[in-house]
């Protein structure tokens, strides 16, 4: 039976990697590579450093255009749209790998947090068009590259912590919780909360060598991290940054 | 300026080990090691067996009893008390490291994630009585092996996760989530909710040869996974379960 990995490769420095994704990516014939374009040119190659870093044995590899999803219109709708664009995609490269070999997807991070490719996957099996064994391997994410990186715990002592987007942020302070992770922030939705009694810790370019750290009072730190994402973006072409922010 | 390196190694698995990790572990000269009596042998053994297998240098290293927690009256009190004898055992270690050397404490999963090494590293640095810079390695936390099992992402396209305690989750589903990842619970908090409409994936012992998995809606498996998870804990001494628990 074709096997399928997925695999996470962390979220930035390639030492972020597992002995088990090591393990993993030797398993691999074929690597099926996205394009999402020119500003993620920079994702793509990582990927393929992470291969030929880690790789020992002959590979071949498989780029694929992702499709642009639709930013107009309803976001969930959109986004079931874009993902089943993505699963023909799959389907098709699946199935010109031989009917014993193993393909593999690298996965930014963990494939659990906020990533799309454990969803598509499920609808290819569902569609029951190309037959395949999948396997998820765990990767570090962003989260806890920012929790390592500004030395904290994500949690006060037995107490939740929430993760969640900045879309959902902007809507303002979730009830019950005195610590929130944001991911997937483009409107910095920082700066549009009450900030009293809040502190910060922010990151971007989370273990690479772009990395920036700001963290402290949130009314004191904002504005300064708002010009460094701008700077930071402005430098490297775009910008990726996760922040807790919890209750003093 | 004498090193204390906090080292993720992840949740289970030896091979959940980073490349990051690895290289931190090969930079130790003394690994500080918690013995926490009987039934956490094993975990002991664990760590000592990934210094053998991952050093390639000459290192020693320290045991030291992990004093107990006192289980009557305030948590917050007990545990605040508990990490203040953690640290003096710590600092009595650590003052004995060479004012060059690196010492290394290998925490279980990621150190961010329900782990008190570096509140109690703070508090060592507050108290200002042995001098010391410190660093922080992630790992894979048992949540990533959770979800990579079941093949699963831990949150809903674009919705939030809630990282929470079983102690937290026995006091009632939380408002404004739809998803709730549970550890520390050793009291089947699960098992106390309104098992309406909602669905479950469990797992203990993850990533070791003891891993048991039960997945289903959680009116139907609750029973199997009381059963199974007693049935672990009798075979194994001792039992460390995690579970995800959404509306479906
Ligand atoms: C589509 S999600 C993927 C998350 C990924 N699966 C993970 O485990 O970290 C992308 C979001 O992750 C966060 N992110 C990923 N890599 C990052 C990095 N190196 N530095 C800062 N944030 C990062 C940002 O919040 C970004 O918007
Ligand atoms: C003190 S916390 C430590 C968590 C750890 N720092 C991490 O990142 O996973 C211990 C809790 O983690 C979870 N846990 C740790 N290892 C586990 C494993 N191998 N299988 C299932 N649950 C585990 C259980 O919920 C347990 O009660």
């Amino acid at each position: 039976m074709r096997q399928l990995l997925i695999i996470g490769i962390g979220a930035g420095d390639p030492d972020f990697i597992t002995m088990q994704a090591i393990k993993a990516l030797n398993r691999v014939d074929v690597f099926l590579i996205p394009d999402k374009g020119d500003e993620k040119q920079a994702l793509k190659q990582l990927r393929l450093d992470i291969c030929d870093r880690y790789v020992e044995r002959e590979f071949s590899w498989r780029e694929f255009c992702v499709p642009k999803r639709e930013s107009e219109g309803d976001y969930k709708a959109n986004v079931a749209q874009w993902h089943a664009e993505i699963a023909e995609a799959y389907e098709r490269l699946l199935t010109e790998v031989p009917e014993d070999g193993v393909a593999g997807l690298l996965v930014w991070g963990d494939p659990s947090l906020y990533d799309s490719t454990l969803r598509i996957v499920d609808s290819l099996k569902e569609r029951g068009r190309v037959a395949f064994e999948h396997e998820v391997i765990p990767g570090i994410t962003a989260v806890q590259v920012l929790a390592a990186k500004h030395r904290i715990p994500l949690n006060r002592i037995g107490e939740p912590v929430l993760v969640t987007t900045g879309r959902k942020l902007a809507q303002g302070w979730p009830s019950e919780v005195e610590t929130v992770v944001v991911m997937l922030d483009g409107e910095l939705a920082f700066t549009k909360i009450d900030p009293t009694g809040l502190e910060i810790f922010w990151g971007a370019h989370l273990g690479t060598p772009s990395e920036v750290l700001v963290s402290g009072d949130l009314a004191a730190v904002a504005d300064e991290i708002v010009e460094k994402r701008a700077r930071s973006r402005a430098e490297n072409g775009w910008v990726m940054d996760t922040y807790l922010i919890r209750r003093t």
